[in-house]
């Protein structure tokens, strides 16, 4: 459905989501909560910087922040500004010059990825936090990230909001 | 939402649904209309014979027809007997021990899949065919498979077949 990039750009939007402080969090703080290999994230994270999806800040204490509140963004909204957005067919994929609309093999596809689209345009960063289930992204059952990367847990900016909160 | 082997694999069982004889294409015959590398077709339908949607016959006149009537193999079929499958997700992509269920982002995702899992087991190769819109997959304006690799049309085993029919 979603590229591996996609996922973790949608991974790495969900963290900074759900973190309860406003200061940017660091590539390798990001890579480790959403468990993705810091450099590739990096390339991920500086694209959708580039979108308008996150805001980068130099420095000591720099990294990344979303642009807007999370209820703004919406999942499609991410998966557009990462470099593999959901890939509607819009012509014949075979150039077949006869087809000026898809054929039904190709309009059955394009349903579904128009259907998707539109769950993903209406389901917003919040939305994945405020979800029913109780299982929230990224968050084991204490309540943290899980670090994986460097295997130790500074924690302090990064506990999962309190679903009781 | 589906890989480009799966595209292929759907294109390859179409053609084979829409053929007026039943009589064996051969892998150029097939890689042609569906304009596919020959190379790379001959190893999806290879694994679409060993998965019993298509018959393998040897011999000069030899080559791949469907196993079964064409309203007998739906879509979901072929991506399931091809290489590239649509990829539910069951468990947590992370490996989050607290996720017995799936997070609100990846249920999500798997909700998208799911919606279309049901769409193109609801869908046969015959429905393809006899869609609405009158543009039939593979073939052009002339009612033929367009000849995209040989550059000839030999033509008599593969007219699309004809709507009024």
């Amino acid at each position: 459905m979603i590229s591996q990039t996609a996922e973790y750009a949608l991974r790495a939007a969900v963290f900074l989501a759900a973190r309860t402080t406003d200061s940017p969090a660091s590539a390798q703080e990001i890579a480790e909560a959403t468990r993705v290999p810091v450099g590739y994230l990096q390339k991920i994270l500086r694209t959708l910087a580039r979108q308008d999806i996150l805001t980068a800040h130099r420095g000591a204490s720099g990294g990344f922040a979303l642009a807007k509140v999370p209820s703004a963004i919406s999942v499609l909204d991410v998966l557009k500004a990462s470099d593999a957005p959901l890939q509607r067919i819009e012509r014949c994929p075979l150039g077949i010059k006869g087809h000026t609309t898809l054929c039904s093999l190709h309009s059955l596809l394009d349903a579904e990825l128009a259907r998707a689209e539109r769950s993903f345009a209406s389901t917003s960063l919040s939305d994945l936090l405020d979800g029913p289930g109780g299982i929230r992204p990224l968050c084991d059952a204490r309540g943290y990230f899980p670090v994986s990367i460097a295997g130790s847990r500074t924690g302090t900016s990064r506990p999962c909001p309190d679903p009781s909160e």
